[in-house]
């Protein structure tokens, strides 16, 4: 008894507008990818592409490109950034499939189940090593900094998502630094590559930087609330994958502390202690749906949206400007 | 039956010298490293110092700061990239127990024994972030990239490793080709930035790195060989790990090479499909010994040694340069 919610979303939540804008920089982005996953150990680009070409949206790279675009940068330097941010993406997910024992990412089998844990470890390594030698040719030492420390905050959000594995008293704040620093760190650097290589000033980089980090936010919370409500084929993923991990994300944080003596027993034995049966999921969803835990899931989503449309408020009106707003709208209604 | 080599090295193969020239500087770098691998997310203190206080020699950033010294390096970024290579190397292990399921490391369990494989993998990566968050705050591009280049080539290294794994057919260049890339590229690496540092002519840095490269080969080939042959003690992992892990290393290569038909079905059964029995080490180590694999394997590290030595040739003596020649016999008389 999944909560199917319908993906169409009006003209104005779209990326449409986003991809047209920088497709021209996008295929250059795609034909650097291409050539950087090249390697004589044929393993390489065969692990690296099932997972590169497997129908990714490009969301971050495109981000960057479109940063760049924003802050009228004139050089090329962009380019290899935005490469750069899809390989950092791309080694996160090689090496969350290893933590988290996943069998499928976008639809397809995860590459560990294809290749070995072995190589989704050492593949995500090398694509880290070759985001950070695209950096470097390009020199700018203020952007570098920015994405390495980004690499090293990533990290952190995800041994801090392990130690609060299966503790249902997570709160909402501990749940929020973990995303924060998983996810959304990534997005808020992607957003804050362009304007640092055109040199513009710091209020200009910490406002694409927050667009990104609250956008960054909002992206993840609705995805936590699909992982209890969305289609699988759509997702590429299965839904309650999470449940089945044992992931305690928002939706579960709010059930867990709306729920009675009895319900969070369920939640201990089930993400807790790992001990799930048939129809444990459909009994999840229930009390989820019993306590607007997925609908507030969302409306929280929807305030991380606003402040991130509030993060580019000041910058004057374009084309781009109006596109990355819809990028945030496209974000949350993939939820309705 | 395993052939026990004594460790004891004569005075002039000894890191002692080389270990008191930079005394201060390591000590610089030791601080710099307990002060990177700070978190408020406890496990990663934990797990880095675990690996990181284990008793490593501290091999790759002497290497380092001695170089820096060799080249008159007078700032005092040769403590931050002495630090990231550390940590390079640290996360390269911590990956490497989790692709090779390693029980053991320097003596002790595998981190990954007590914190589990996803810690591994996580605190490998946040290691990797902070190593490349210190040298962009040096902010030398050059060395930043001689060390990007590096974490891409290992990575290459380590998959070229796996796809080599179980084959007993691999011939001794290809094994070469294994070993400059996930061993003696990081030695490279790691000499080559003093001189970058320090703005030295291609030249100059040119030979630091192939000296480098020669010794961090020989280092692998003893490496290999004390697998067959070594006090698990001293070497802080057991003898046979290679071999129960079905590394083919170059003793294997040289007595499948060697060996009759019979011989090479055994080599077959137990690296190649991993159906070992009791005895099977012992049988495997007196084959090694009738084709003399163990001694010509440190032959060619010493070969490997030599080329080390006239790399620093034109170099003018100096007793850091005498620091760095008792490096080379140091690395080598571990087999002896």
């Amino acid at each position: 008894m999944a909560v199917v919610l319908p993906f169409e979303s009006p003209q104005s939540a779209s990326i449409e507008r986003l991809a047209g804008l920088v497709a021209f920089d996008l295929e250059r982005v795609n034909a650097t990818i291409l050539a950087r996953t090249g390697s004589e150990v044929t393993m390489i680009p065969e692990v690296a592409n099932h997972l590169i070409s497997s129908g990714g949206k490009r969301l971050r790279p495109m981000l960057t490109l479109a940063m760049a675009k924003l802050a009228g940068y004139a050089g090329d330097g962009h380019i290899k950034f935005a490469a750069a941010v899809e390989f950092m993406h791309t080694a996160t997910l090689l090496h969350d499939d290893v933590v988290d024992e996943s069998d499928m990412r976008r639809g397809k089998l995860a590459a560990r189940m294809l290749w070995g844990n072995e190589a989704s470890v050492l593949v995500g390594d090398f694509l880290l090593g070759q985001a950070f030698k695209m950096m470097v040719e390009v020199g700018n030492l203020q952007a570098l900094g920015i994405l390495s420390c980004a690499a090293a905050v990533i990290a952190e959000g995800e041994v801090m998502q392990l130690g609060a594995a299966k503790n249902t008293a997570t709160n909402e704040d501990e749940y929020l630094a973990v995303i924060r620093a998983k996810t959304a760190e990534l997005f808020a650097a992607a957003c804050e590559v362009g304007p640092a290589l055109a040199a513009k000033d710091k209020a200009e980089q910490a406002a694409c930087r927050s667009f990104g980090m609250n956008l960054g936010i909002a992206f993840q919370l609705v995805d936590d609330a699909l992982d209890y409500g969305g289609k699988s084929a759509k997702l590429g993923k299965n839904v309650g994958d999470d449940f089945r991990e044992g992931k305690i994300t928002l939706p579960v944080v709010l059930s867990f502390r709306r729920g009675s003596a009895k319900e969070r027993e369920f939640w201990n034995r089930t993400l807790g202690k790992g001990d799930i049966g048939d129809g444990d999921l459909d009994t999840a969803i229930s009390m989820m749906t019993r306590h607007h835990a997925i609908e507030d899931t969302i409306g929280r989503a929807r305030h991380y949206g606003a402040i991130a449309l509030d993060a580019l408020a000041l910058v004057p009106p374009s084309e781009i400007k109006q596109a990355l707003e819809e990028t945030v709208a496209f974000c949350i209604a993939r939820a309705h």
